[in-house]
């Protein structure tokens, strides 16, 4: 399912369908799924009152739908950035994704996707979620593989460390501190597989 | 804030408020926070109607208090099992209570703290779980601190245990599939402090 598709729309109309989507996917990582409501999207994305029917015939559910999409693809997106580089530049690069999202929502806002998957009763919303956790362990996987370590370590690897920030971020939102994050941070970066271990007295090489 | 207090009741009634905060667990770690309607809570309960609001007259957020800390003391409860056990045992235990709940539910359950905590918009409740998440790393820091882990060390590895571990029910129950629960609970094993490393080809001492 489920892909963003934009229609012959004017760009306009195109405007204030991705504002609808990026108010949708700041609610969502802020209050969760049953605290997005489409008034508010509306409030947030100053798009008038019936304009949502007209771009999620569907409902909430579409909207929902497409708001989890774009924090996927967007990950996704920014990964790029770490093509070529190496396993612990790939971690520190990811856990910089989730540290900015904490840091700039003052320790409000969270993980989309997340909030979600753990509160909808849509078999295909909690299928995309699926298939957005497993598009991003598979790219890093990917990367890290490319970075030289042995592909079941890399996917290994890359699940804890989406598995572990979606947990961090849960406990640095709630505690409202950024400590539980950064000690998790620093953890999976110490253990990032193929990371050169700075051995105290003797020289590195 | 927020302990259970029973006050003087008849055991009945104190059984069937029991009964009505474990359908709140249930509830909120298969649906989330706003699936978990009063309605249901009675009907797995099998409670009359009416007697939720003689035991919550505060309404839902008295109940949901109530069943996260029902959940959170039943996982401090069980830990003693582990007391004065080795840091291995600590982690595939606390990775087995996890374990647990995905496998009898099916992959349909996670943490109701988790759930709550995404999608609350009580500061009282936010707090509560906050404090539960808390507990939980401070008593696993202590187990492993007296199983001879160096303070810092072992309450980083805590707090990645508890956030690499509530991060891999949401993937699991997502994807509806065990593996990346595994995935992250071998290497959580593996990188425990204090593990004997077994290396291949040297004699083990």
């Amino acid at each position: 399912m489920t892909s963003v598709i934009v229609k012959e729309e004017s760009s306009v109309s195109r405007d204030a369908r991705r504002k609808m989507i990026e108010s949708a996917v700041t609610l969502l990582a802020m209050r969760g799924l049953q605290g997005t409501a489409f008034s508010e999207v509306l409030e947030r994305s100053g798009a008038p009152r019936g304009s949502i029917y007209h771009h999620f015939p569907k409902g909430k559910d579409e909207l929902v739908d497409a708001a989890i999409e774009l924090s996927g693809q967007r990950a996704l997106a920014v990964l790029d950035e770490v093509e070529g580089a190496s396993p612990s530049e790939i971690t520190a690069y990811f856990l910089g994704l989730w540290r900015e999202i904490l840091v700039r929502s003052n320790l409000r806002a969270g993980c989309a996707v997340l909030a979600v998957s753990v509160a909808t009763d849509s078999p295909g919303l909690l299928e995309h979620a699926a298939a957005i956790f497993r598009a991003w362990t598979s790219r890093l996987t990917g990367l890290y593989v490319a970075a030289g370590i042995e592909p079941e370590r890399a996917s290994s690897f890359a699940t804890t460390l989406v598995a572990a920030s979606e947990g961090a971020v849960v406990l640095s939102r709630a505690q409202r501190s950024l400590e539980p994050f950064e000690q998790v941070a620093s953890l999976l970066l110490e253990t990032t597989p193929g990371r050169r271990k700075l051995s105290p007295g003797r020289p590195r090489t």
